[in-house]
């Protein structure tokens, strides 16, 4: 497989529009590595570092995930112009349905759909893989799903749009580098895009914020176990 | 797998949710064991003590045990806020939207629909599994059933983020200890929530409530027998 | 498999419904022994003692048969109110829905859907088994079927809940004797609900209501065979 | 299988439907026996003599054929009533559906379909057997086939329902005396039922009608070949 | 397999039918031979000489195609009345329904459904065989798509009757001249229907008539290569 | 199998059509030969020479192979008139069919549907190929992806009609000679139809356009890559 020189560029900035979404979101697993060396089908791909076990999907963090696999396209489209997208966002594209159908037909996550399971699958079930194999519910309420679904990705896709273009200027200077070196580390793109604070426990700020009065004297999970562990002791 | 302490905080939450409904539910079987040391895919399990064999599915009861089994999601939004609810309760709803579908499409328990069965299965069901394979009802019927469901489902919901709102301190205690100790014994759990009074014949009850002039002299299942015995002799 | 106290309340309420109705509904095969001694998945079995052979369905007895049928959940509404009633009426819920989709797919009993069948099967059809497995109708037929099935079923339980109510107090009989014995006679279930007239040939006593003129003199369908051969000879 | 006495009245009035209107209508085989000896499933049976090979399906002809299969359960309506119709007529509903949905969906007998085919088989296709195996219409289509299908069959009915009405006497008749012998042969049943005129060559006669001027001279189609062949040899 | 006198007769007509369409529309293969003498299931046939190869399906040459095989049945429908029209015509109607479908699905002549796919196969298509296997499209574009085959079809009926109304004294000459000889070649056909003239180059005549400046000096295709190897020759 | 002197003609201006908008369009890629010797199933095949790897499906380019692909079928309109269209567009008909359902169910390039993935296949899909096997969205989805294709494949079928119509002359040359020297190379084409200025970096002046100030120094993408290599160093 050869690539052209216009394939490398447009590389450049989808994986470039990766980076920088998975950079500035702070639910998202950091940004490992970069690249634009071509693996199996895939022109470029942008690694992430998981922070925490597979079990842990926090409906803000799915939401996160959405827009950083969406900033490829956007970044296509915000530089190229809309007739020039690629089909490279193919594999994106089927990523950020599966996540948003999960979330309307496994997780509950969808208020108009309710905590509900619609669909059915024989064996265990990944993502919605085969959540569709038996449609359990009734066209009215697959319409339902239907624009739950594209409501959660267009969401998706116009924060991606907005996010890149607040930081657009980064978003160059990180595609152009791309270019020339090929392959960046996180310390690279830590470089290119500046540091950024990244919360250590972001579900119990939220609680924090829910429940001021309780949790005060507590500024980690440990401390609140050795507070109640004192408690019970005394 | 390792759960980070964020982890162990969200599945506390969940956990101590089912088990706070669980203890005030008269009818739902009483708690056994609480944990969040992981097993199999699940991060923490609640476990309750069957009281009855698995044939006495009384329409309360389920309704019951919808309300307990969504306690745990129910918690987690209650505690971190509708943003940071996680996928973990998705067993527990594939386990509720099955109990609503077979009180609709087997056991007769919708008014709307009547004691009509809708679908057929192949061989012997449980739980609705595979009623939904042959759909022997039209898209208007199934629209009814969809509705039913997912109206039994929210109600149940509903009861349960009341529920946890009424009891909320005494399931902050019971998360913030099961994070100590990690499991708890159903006595401990006792010692936590503090006792209820579990009627021993809720069936009777109702009975002696619809019929009062009947069996007023009777207190137990055992009594009316032995009372027709005697007036059976005489 | 161990049955709770409440159980066997629930399960003698349910055979008693079967056996009243069927009892007093006159085209319904006689009662041939009720027991609540657990056999296979039941907890309890009203058994009927067939009159004639199986080819015979006549439309009224169709209709009988769903009465009582129905009549289990009825009594557990009865006697225990709306939210007690169990899933112990899955098999009975199963039946009468299959009756009434035969007689409306199969045997042209329904007027708003007439003489013509709905659905196809590969092999022999007993009880509209297989009928819904190649469906071919259209949707707008397809709700007219279901919502003749369900005015069909629904006809039934009214009439189940209407006559178990004119006998309250046998049915209550009834079920505290049976929970004493556990198991009752034909003799023992008519000493306790009292003898009925079964008429022997209701279909000629139709025929002759039509056609009072024609069959004046002959009381049986012997005697009628009897009047036309001898009009033959003469 | 032991037939009640029930079972027999009914089933002789049935056949006598058949019969009767089988006489009487011209199109139709004519009768060749009944019995109300029972064979395999059937309480009863009527059977035509066939005068024609089995291509020649004509319009007017089959519509006669549904006519006759639909008066037995048009005798059972007419002579018990309404709520005692039985489900012996299973097979007759079966076979005037197929009829039906041949004329509509093989046959281009229907004005409102047209002369189009509608569903596909994968092998020989006899009397629409496997013809809704390859659903190649639309929803929209499918609700003009049934209502035309279902137009068919009742009118067919209607037609039963008031040829039997016409000829009441001699179906009673036909019955009683088929109750005392059992089986009936052609001769028999045209003793009791009477002669009648069947057309040797219907559709030469419509021919006749619609181009009066052409045909006078020729009463059979052998005259036509004959007066052909003389005027070709001429 | 014997055919009765009557059988003979229409078929006489219903193969005439085929005949005299085939004789005067001009792009339809010109007929070979016309039998009725019976072929496997057929009680009759039509021949017809193929021109060219199975490749130029014209747009206008397979609207004739299907007048052509609808006119056995309006032949029917002209000579012996509506009600007499038999179900012969079931593989003219399953032949022309699936040239219908391949000029809406496959071969974009439908100006309504423009020159896009509807439906997909497994393997090689001829005349839309298994299109109707993978449905690719909405209910809304079936409704489409039927109402499009029905217009096709309809269309092609009534210039058939058009048609043979037009020569109804050569077709019934035709079919009383088959009734006594049964088979006929091509040239007895002209005999008795009379010569028409077939245009050799009938796209050619359309493009000239469309581009009357382009190709006036030349009357054959071999002409216009001829003149343009001349021109570049020169 | 042998070419009729009318199928050559139609094949002509067919395989022209091809060769002229390929020729025309700047981003589909250079024909490189065209014939009317029958292969296989075709009776003729223009070739295009790929310039790029199979992965860079940009949306422009993938608009003006639906154009080219349906400019077979368009010469045929505009030179023999719209009754005289041959099924031999069937090939060209399903691929841009297919083209369209993957710009709007995989490539997430219309705007109605959104980034979303519409569907799914059980192994690697290669445009949209298996897409349809699983159908995962509802009616009303699916008919906004049948007007989403319609729309697609229309639009490029007029711009082939207008693309033709403004070269007719230039058509009926290429056509004429093709007729004569039955295969034409790249180079003959070129000579017959005139050379154009094809862009070497398309996309790279559209990015050119959209940011101005950024990249007014750099010709290519080498220059690009060069230049921000020498910022690197500096």
């Amino acid at each position: 497989m050869v690539m052209t020189d216009e394939d490398k560029l447009t590389t450049a900035y989808h994986e470039a529009g990766h980076a920088v979404s998975g950079h500035f979101l702070l639910l998202v697993d950091p940004v490992h590595k970069v690249t634009i060396i071509p693996r199996g089908q895939a022109l470029g791909v942008t690694f992430f570092l998981p922070q925490s076990d597979k079990y842990s999907y926090i409906k803000k963090k799915v939401e996160e995930n959405i827009v950083m696999a969406l900033s490829g396209r956007a970044a296509e489209e915000i530089m190229f112009g809309k007739e020039f997208v690629s089909a490279g966002a193919r594999g994106d594209i089927e990523h950020v349905t599966r996540y948003a159908r999960s979330m309307v037909c496994e997780w509950g996550m969808s208020d108009l759909l309710g905590p509900v399971q619609y669909g059915e699958s024989d064996g265990p079930v990944f993502l919605a893989k085969d959540m569709s194999n038996r449609k359990t519910y009734s066209e009215k309420t697959h319409e339902d799903i239907d624009s739950e679904i594209k409501r959660i990705v267009t969401t998706g896709y116009e924060r991606a749009i907005a996010l890149l273009n607040e930081h657009k200027d980064k978003l160059i200077d990180l595609a152009e580098i791309l270019l020339v070196k090929e392959t960046l580390s996180s310390e690279e793109v830590n470089d290119i895009l500046g540091g950024v604070d990244r919360p250590r426990f972001p579900i119990l700020d939220s609680f924090r914020k829910e429940h001021p009065a309780r949790l005060e004297a507590a500024d980690t999970p440990e401390e609140i176990s050795a507070g109640v562990s004192d408690a019970l002791e005394a």
